[in-house]
């Protein structure tokens, strides 16, 4: 029997980038102040808002659903809802947290192609008057990269949050991959005129230990953040793990050329599929991952080679590359597809 | 001015251990399967299962206190109480987190000498009828080491679990000191059979990065427990990030060890506040932590050098030793106080 | 103008039926003890308990959206799913409460000609394995009659509860127009033997006052349940003017004799809709219930003549019938139909 | 065995005044749209602002305790705090209820003799710093008439609410017992410009049957506010039935004589306890409720003539006097009283 291979199931599979690793090990030194309150985090914090050119308060969070799901309840009642992608990771994959962290806030579905919001259904959906038997939105939730690869522009980003504001809704952008989208070139210091309220920047899939950066371009949204932090469970004490891997990835580049690797091998296996294999690209690979059309006894025979992935909601599946991911290891993948097709 | 030292802060301002950060960096190599389904999971959970000598679920998360709320969330239903000592973390230093991964539930104050539970007081609250217009107790919470630094024995704890169990309540222990407990003296083979239902081992407080252990000894409470983490934002992707260190500190033996040094330096400060100033001990120092009678202008007189610690809810002053205290630092920290008496 | 019409718009829209007013001004008299601890409500209890032939706990709650929620709550956990089909009142119209009693709690949607859950899709939908990141399903909800007029026989609700239990899913019914299935066929003396723990019978549509009943089949829920509805704003001081209206409908025939008749006018307003007009009939009259087909000019035509009714998620325009409906008013109706066709 | 007497247990154990019952009665004719939209609901609500002489949204829900947790859920967020006397029903009567309707927000109990909150605890408590480990003050809830039967005056009011909003606190108060406040000379009219964001008025323990009214003063809580309330359980569909005592108690005067009456029996009460027994009053009767001192035995005696009343948690003994308290039922328990002394 062959041992299962996760490099091409997610991009959490991966461990961590030696500069993220280094930096963590270069904190360890000393004693700091707890919660959030120290010197390592103050410089990570720094090199965030460097990095998006923007004043804004950020903080560092150990886990992603609960990034996210803090940022919804901050911009949504209870009452109310989020609208995002019918496909996003809050609405398929976080096991209903919304809702705890929301007190029962509501998820509002939007169809789009690949992953991307069709502003023309946001717009119906926003249109439709307020009723009191209905959660009526109060947050516009995206994803960039998207659940399938894709990728926003600031362009397109800029249209959907423009619809939003007009219905006086707010903006959560689920930056998971957002160092993805900056590879395939999304401008983050765009980000600030976009109209987005709470950002979570991913560190996690971008080659860290875990660790999820929240960023609150509205200011009006700072005042007491650690208390909900803390009653979400997710005010660490000794902070500075969870800052000291953005450092080592921020100073050196590596946040950014690291996820312009994975997308090139994302790129590069969407070559191999397209000349070696008859199995077609599902979406457009702009970040760093895949979406194949492949029958269940193909991807069984895959799977009998060793090789673990994901068949997703639109019925596809997903081959993901991260920072890890090696020439070799796709081109090893090349061959068990051409064997398997 | 003088840079301010947090090492008698906190058990949480210290970096981790050696031993920790090696299994850390070596868990790193490799691709591996996410959410805690991963080897370096599965060993250090072992690892957890031998130092108890017990058959039980285990999982990692990466913050206590949402570990001890999902840990009461699944004890007590949002119209019960946990009943707690009432200065214990979960009732005055978590931003009533219990409330929102418990919806609401109640948390009932119990009064103790040094932190521990009065097994009367207990009975006493415990033998009240049942009425609807308040939360009757569900679960019974306990820590140990305690807040006061203080620990009870394995017949301590059987005294009031017994009296818990009498009364139909499940039982959580607190053991985010667990190590200084056990380095005290309390024999973690013993807690299988002392009608506990979910312990949390701390992780963070003996030494290394963030990462608690939920120790399921209820086997009915394993079903669907992932979900139920991932739901309340504490499944982790990378999960062998939070249990590698476990690896290096079970392993090697540093856990206890370390905790030891931890519990000596304690004791060592205990002798320097005796034998060279005036401040009463409030509460007998069995672990790692030392309180003292120390008036305001004291206090402030040890704030102008730079020691920064906390006044506690019982009036006292609180000086926290952890794996990282050295003897030079317990010497310098008597001569300020020998100073300031 | 011509003021609006409401007697088509829903069965909630009618006053209370003259058994249950005098009822309720009977029972004013004198003093009672409060919280459901009083005379009346005792009576009122063992009146739906015989009406049931069940021995189960019975509770009186002001509101329907609360009785259902507050019984899911005690059937699912926060990171498991009530299984319910997908126009259910519950997923539709409730504005998520059931997220908010139950802690984020799932809701899955389930297809179903005309109301009635597939029982092959349930099937699947219960076949497919647990993992992590979804809620799985811990409870399935059924709603007799359903929301699009049809009844489901015991037989029916059989089947679903067998692949339900077969599944260790808990089951829950919501009969807010229980007595409409009742007048239709449903024998509600097998109930007890169906696999139901928790069963919400309407009063308010059925001719009441703001009442509505909670009975536990499943004696193992209750314990504390008085805390449950306490904690959920549903304890009722005064808790004899919520039995009241039973005594006055369940002694004298009438909340079945008023069901009667509301399926009555229902039945001859299909008749109606069958022999003068176009508008063919969506789903199957089989309680008080009609749906049409009925085209957005024609509604307005409707409307313009003063009737007030819904267009529903299947598109079909809903004429609904009460206790309070009269013959002269389905005629009147039936003379406007026949005039916008 | 002698049957036991409810009616000095509460306010709540009696019916309902006539006035009430009549419009209730009134009200039931014809259909009426529902959820609060029918035209008993919009007089009930002008009745209601008329007597506060202020333009407010007016709302009718069932449920005291919903009402209140609903108003708080308004004004505080999770990981805040409301500050209330220590003895208010809502921390020591309501079972948590506030923790789940706020997801977890916190209560801080204030000191103050007979229930009134003392301002220069209120100051202390606002002036300490916000830390992230405790949920910091974001409301005041202030109760009148007390909990102990006394009555703050609209100058008390405005002392209190005067050092909330200079801490930038919102403001809630719990009338269940408003009218009793106002037949005690606390005058209505001026309650608009005193600072307060929601106003529960009980109609409840005023004679009505369960219904209680929501003011919300502050006009941005409006939005949404039907949303919020069927989310919470709390939208009622036959509205009319929660709107028409109002109009019966209001239109006729009958809620402010009502509770004069209410008020004067308490009076009454207390001369009897002053000249004919030895039971000292605890706190000054100024609404309607007695509380006095008396030892178990004399209560235990007092309960074998069957008189039903509580112990609170002050230690006295309460004696609640109603809108249908007689003149003999308070001779007759002066004379119980008199024979157990």
């Amino acid at each position: 029997m062959i041992a299962p291979r996760y490099d091409f199931a997610s991009d959490n599979t991966a461990g961590c980038a030696p500069e993220a690793l280094e930096a963590l090990v270069r904190c360890n030194a000393g004693f700091a102040s707890g919660y959030g309150s120290d010197e390592v985090t103050a410089q990570a914090a720094d090199l965030v808002r460097a990095m998006l050119d923007a004043d804004a308060d950020v903080r560092f969070v150990a886990n992603g659903t609960a990034a996210n799901c803090i940022a919804l309840a901050a911009l949504a009642r209870p009452h109310e809802a989020v609208v995002a992608h019918e496909h996003a990771h809050i609405r398929t994959d976080e096991t209903g947290a919304p809702g705890l962290f929301g007190a029962g806030v509501g998820l509002i579905g939007l169809p789009g192609r690949s992953g991307r919001i069709d502003a023309l259904a946001l717009g119906k959906v926003l249109a439709a008057p307020d009723v009191s038997y209905r959660q009526s939105p109060a947050a516009l939730s995206l994803t960039n990269a998207t659940e399938y690869g894709t990728v926003y522009s600031a362009g397109d980003v800029r249209v959907l949050t423009g619809v939003a504001r007009e219905h006086g809704l707010s903006v959560h952008l689920d930056g998971a991959r957002l160092a993805n989208a900056a590879a395939a070139g999304f401008d983050l210091r765009l980000l600030k005129g976009l109209d987005v309220d709470v950002l979570i920047v991913g560190g996690t899939k971008a080659g860290m230990t875990p660790t999820e950066a929240i960023v609150l371009f509205d200011s009006k949204l700072s005042r007491r953040f650690d208390a909900r932090l803390k009653h979400a469970g997710q005010l660490t004490s000794k902070g500075r793990f969870l800052a000291a891997p953005w450092i080592g990835m921020l100073q050196s580049g590596a946040w950014l050329q690291r996820a312009r690797h994975a997308n090139a091998m994302a790129w590069k296996l969407a070559e191999t599929f397209r000349t070696r294999t008859p199995f077609a690209l599902a979406h457009e690979p702009q970040a760093n991952a895949l979406f194949v059309s492949m029958d269940e006894p193909a991807l069984q025979r895959l799977r009998d080679r060793g090789v673990f992935v994901y068949r997703f909601l639109d019925g596809s599946v997903r081959f993901m590359c991260s920072w890890a991911t090696t020439e070799e290891a796709v081109e090893e993948l090349g061959d068990s597809l051409a064997a398997i097709a």
